[in-house]
């Protein structure tokens, strides 16, 4: 073989097995248009901390109150926010917008949640909104919500977005690892 | 007219009357990239059934209460839900997943929802989640409403989903049949 | 120049001025593939209303009631709407629709609501629905929300919606201006 040939051959070698690879893996893998990761900071209301709380239980099944998540995991609970997002895990970083919306816990027996919000987005870096929806299985390490559309920098945006819970402090506070993958930019 | 010249005159006339009757029916049809048929059972707390119950009502207009529907068809009401899916219309068929997530009474003189909610699939044959939302006018035999959203096997996916009462016994328990009609696939 | 040269060296003029206005914008504008105007009418029920009203707080924080907004610019009250669409600003036109879903307010210090609804369209023009999704900074003059699906006329449909507050009465009615810009039509 020429040295021609060869630098080919390498080259018909290695698109085979990128091909073979993406075969075996059974499912093509998407690179997002646009992507960021972002915290935000949860403080539930709990009758005893109104100067700092950003959520509240506004929703409660038979007999349950507004002061204590319901028995069953929470199970009836629907909780509104407005949450500061921050680019860093400190709740006292800078915000760089909020998180509003509401979580409704859904599940008996185990913790989930079903996620309706948006990200409001108010720096130099973004300015705009993206809206949020999906199922959140609270103790999953990661779980997939849908990025539905977006508004501003954020125009006819969609895509997924990977929640982590990144600090969790009892019933007082949560803090949420948001990486956000957009696949249609526009 | 020689054979060659038949077959020509035929494909002709077929593809004419084809964009003809197109043009008529006044609307495209599409085609889904994937469709699947799915049914959830909904049995609401009635304040005696905790035991088997998939719902709840968390919240109700003024004079309302938690156990009992509101008096204008509902309006008002809010119900959280953590419905089995199951592949066929019997409630006791291995759950291929759990429907999660809320409707709102929204009218004072007819029955009608608006939903929120998504599917979590987790069977052999699905592993993802579907996102819902729409209005559903309840005593229409059929009724349309968006999927926004999906993760996982569903990735990124769009689509319509028809919904029929496939089952409704009063106050007590309802079942839906979802007919998921994907018309953006990845 | 002959005519004919003039007439292309101010066209050539016109497109590039054309290309460096739109580059100096710095974003690029899309053009709607449908875009509608319609308005939609709320009167919120305070305890002496019920005849007129078409929405009712459903949820409320701790120590709030069902009838009066809750203290802290409304922060945690939901409310269920079932709301007449008219094509002008005109609150007894004849509706050629309804608007119906929830918003939840969710900030303390300001009015922000999160909204989730569907326009329910049904009239000689529109025979569909559209489903919102969105934060609404309601003291903004005007603010974007999504389009995040539709069905009928609409089916598919992807878009953005401007809204702006058309009238204002205290907490008896508003009234919102919807500028309804399709940007994926089907």
């Amino acid at each position: 073989m020429g040295a021609k040939a060869r630098e080919y051959y390498i080259l018909f070698s290695f698109l085979t097995l990128l091909a073979l690879s993406s075969a075996f893996q059974g499912k093509k893998q998407y690179k997002p248009c646009k992507s960021l990761v972002l915290y935000f900071h949860d403080i539930i209301y709990n009758g005893k901390n109104a100067a700092n709380a950003t959520s509240a239980i506004v929703a409660a099944p038979e007999g349950a109150n507004l002061t204590i998540f319901a028995g069953q995991f929470r199970f009836g609970n629907i909780a509104v926010f407005d949450d500061p997002i921050t680019l860093d895990n400190n709740l006292h970083s800078k915000p760089v917008g909020r998180a509003q919306g509401l979580y409704v816990y859904d599940t008996k027996n185990t913790y989930t949640a079903w996620l309706g919000f948006a990200f409001v987005l108010n720096s130099t870096d973004h300015q705009g909104t993206i809206n949020f929806l999906g199922a959140d299985p609270i103790l999953a390490k990661s779980r997939d919500i849908s990025i539905v559309g977006g508004t501003g920098d954020f125009f006819m945006h969609r895509g997924v977005a990977t929640i982590m819970t990144d600090a969790y402090e009892g019933d007082v506070y949560f803090r949420l690892r948001v990486h956000i993958k957009f696949y249609e930019c526009w």
